[in-house]
């Protein structure tokens, strides 16, 4: 039913007319007059009007839009995340932003309740996508791709709870960077971590650490430890919340919630405390129960490789094994990893922000042959950039700076000081389009020349060309400084290439 | 539950001996015996397991992965659309993929019911965006908004039966500009004008026209011909189907499905026919039932008023009044317009293409309106780029052409003729990561020279650096072209520039 607001004027009319008629005599309760429909439809418009302001103008719960000063920033992080994406070879693709739901279950482990579902409107049942991993397993088995480089930018939906001071929203970009196939080892895994050296490098958000461990290791540590084999998922993704809790409280989970013994958790406890460079990967080959685990001794191997590679990437410095680091998701194999801004203590004027990882991924051998008929195994490596906190610790950085930017590239701005120039400013700026040139100019019959000249003052737009009666008597075109207020005349039929000379050399 | 192929091998181990216990001689009906319960278990397991092959690995009807190929057809054709909308001033911006359901009702007239709407997990009633105009409206009301010049490019769902031979599915991207703000007649309007034609020209996609039309004079021909105001939005729906069915099949539909009186729609019938130039609004002007309307004679004011700008811009050659363009949907209230590719009769080797309308767009001056709590309008007119049909039809031409495309843009490769140069390897493309080069090297310890140099040519990869045991010896890196096979050894501590200096001049 159409809001009252778009009803014609004239049926409006029609409909009021008959209400305002006094109540039909022959009314009975069988049949309903004419004035009593008319009367039915209007109440219940009227009520549709009157709920209106009622009804509540927002985007949904957790999300938001992104204003076009956010899409500038993004648009600038993106640029470099994605160029070093392309730097190392990587191709680019994209998949549906909704999967069939038996596609997503089973792979997330205990955040499955977190997916955005689709209604059943007849056909088959679709999830949201969750993140852009299982897509690319999915996308892998599907094709029988048995080796690939791939980046992939997109939105992926989770039902958190929002907390938005953080930053944290139940729709965000992920940023993906994957390494599929039988190569040797740790030498893409190497190539992964260099990656995030090189973007977290280039973005100059500070000084940076990544942790590193091994899933095989996180097993292996369980196993010495005594967590009985059922259990491992559900302990790894309580130490997973390391980085946000303090050890009694994630103990405490792992004892009181999740039924570990209290000699079991603290001696988990003991190894979560290591974290170094190789130094304690030989160390903890030398570990009393660490080292009778084939496991964790296959991590270890690895994990030494690795180092050895980063070394001669230039990175080792960067690194630390850290035994507490778990990564909740269920699909890790082997090596795992994350990177963390360091808090440099308080610099100039800005706030100390809380902001986790910023970067992570890892090694998940077996997530393809979930979705091959036959179980055959793409082994994959790879990593995501957590760009959705790196927006926000750019923004507000700009915020406590106080900086602006420019949300348009507008170059040149055509004015006019006199009424009815209208038809010469369409004849302009139509020359500048064509020759490739960004320009405005207001909407106007006969703007104000000081309006126009503020326009491009506040939203910096360093060129105005001018035509007026005197211009076109003498025919050429003014060409103006926004920052130094200088004029020149230019022959008209030479002002795009004035202007082209001028903005080449800026 | 965990797939079978995931239980740890002992718990496997342990049920599978629990189920070929014999059974036990105490079971009664009422309590279940724990090898019972095991059985339960395994067998559900086994029929997951079984059930696996069954389970088809695809994507959503109607929707489709896009390979590295495909994306990089549209990061071109993208680059091209919104390099355009910059220059024309617009921001960007972008919304959530999903809206409260009753942001999205009543806006889309008879398609209303292709939306995808979200399950309902306890919180609000949530739709997939069914285009980027009603949020961009929301967005405007919600922020109270006056005025705005942005563009968007994003995803949007409509659960239509797709006809995949058409480049039609049920997820696809759009790219709208729009200006929203109250300013003097047609300015904005021409300008929507002027950028489809810059894109479509620049595009290269053949000879195209833009039909323009006005809802006020397709209002006000229908009122002249006698179609009941009621039916003014259903008869709108049927005109707009003229571009894919014949006259006596859009008649049949308003007669028979719609209720149209016959020679009403024979009137209608004579109207449809016209298209023309500026001397066609001329014309219509001095319609004897026409300009008796007064939404007609406003439409076709403006009409002649965009011609003039038109003219101005150098455009209007393109431009045909077309009286048979309706647009579908309900929110347009003013100027409408489509353009459409010229079919080239049979171009060399080429397919002929039914491809339809390529861009669109009309003013809409309510919509803002209908989100305000006091219903303060903001006018509103812009255009939306066919992106999907563009990427069709590139792509069709390409592969008509046999053309490839590179989906990466590595530019130098890293190899070595001899075994154990994994190290040299890892510390040359270092260096070139950290110049800012594009490089690739095999992840094998020890791949062959031939194996390397095809990767070169099969993925377009200009330059290999090489490094083997006489380079070492002899401090240098040897440098080979891959089209012209050439080789030259350059000291190592200049090859990064060598590098540099060959790309700079490719």
């Amino acid at each position: 039913m159409p809001l009252l607001g778009l009803l014609p004027r004239r049926a409006w009319a029609s409909l009021l007319s008959q209400l305002l008629r006094p109540p039909c005599a022959s009314c009975t309760g069988a049949v309903r007059c004419q004035s009593q429909v008319a009367e039915a439809v209007l109440t219940s418009q009227l009520k549709a009007h009157q709920e209106k302001p009622n009804f509540i103008i927002k985007t949904p719960k957790g999300t938001r839009d992104l204003s076009p000063q956010h899409m500038v920033v993004r648009e600038k992080i993106l640029d470099l995340v994605i160029s070093c994406f392309k730097r190392h070879g990587a191709k680019g693709m994209d998949t549906p932003a909704f999967e069939l739901k038996e596609t997503l279950t089973e792979k997330y482990g205990e955040d499955s309740g977190l997916m955005y579902d689709l209604k059943d409107q007849g056909g088959e049942l679709l999830s949201l996508r969750y993140d852009l991993t299982v897509p690319f397993a999915r996308y892998l088995a599907m094709n029988k791709v048995k080796k690939m480089k791939r980046y992939h930018v997109g939105k992926v939906w989770r039902r958190e709870s929002p907390t938005i001071v953080q930053g944290r929203y139940r729709e965000f970009c992920q940023c993906d960077f994957d390494i599929a196939g039988q190569f040797d080892p740790m030498i893409p895994d190497a190539e992964c971590l260099k990656i995030m050296c090189e973007i977290l490098s280039g973005l100059q958000l500070g000084d940076f650490l990544i942790k590193v461990n091994d899933r095989r290791i996180v097993d292996g540590m369980f196993a010495v430890c005594g967590v009985p084999e059922s259990k491992f998922r559900a302990i790894c993704s309580s130490i997973d919340k390391l980085d946000k809790m303090a050890w009694k409280d994630v103990r405490h989970e792992m004892v009181v919630k999740k039924g570990l013994a209290p000699e079991v958790a603290d001696r988990i406890g003991d190894y979560v405390q290591c974290h170094g460079g190789v130094s304690l990967v030989e160390q903890m080959f030398q570990d009393p129960r660490l080292s009778q685990n084939k496991q964790a001794l296959e991590g270890l191997g690895d994990l030494k490789l690795l180092f050895e590679y980063l070394t001669l990437f230039g990175i080792a410095d960067k690194i630390s094994f850290d035994l507490s680091l778990a990564r909740g998701l269920d699909y890790y194999t082997g090596v795992i990893y994350e990177a963390v801004l360091l808090q440099t203590p308080t610099q100039a004027g800005e706030e100390p922000l809380n902001v986790g990882s910023v970067a992570a991924g890892g090694r998940y051998d077996g997530l393809v042959g979930m979705f091959d008929p036959k179980g055959h195994k793409v082994p994959c490596v790879g990593l995501s950039i957590g760009v959705e906190r790196i927006f926000y610790i750019v923004e507000q950085r700009m915020e406590t700076k106080g900086e602006k930017v420019r949300t348009t590239e507008t170059q040149v701005f055509v004015a006019t000081p006199q009424k009815n120039f209208l038809q010469e400013r369409l004849k302009l700026i139509a020359e500048l389009w064509d020759s490739g040139i960004k320009a405005e100019m207001l909407y106007k019959n006969n703007p104000k020349l000081l309006t126009q000249l503020h326009y491009c003052e506040s939203t910096g737009i360093p060129l105005v060309v001018i035509i007026g009666e005197q211009e076109l008597k003498e025919g050429v075109i003014k060409i103006r400084s926004v920052a130094s207020r200088e004029e020149v005349a230019i022959k008209r039929e030479n002002f795009v290439a004035e202007i082209q000379k001028r903005l080449s050399e800026s």
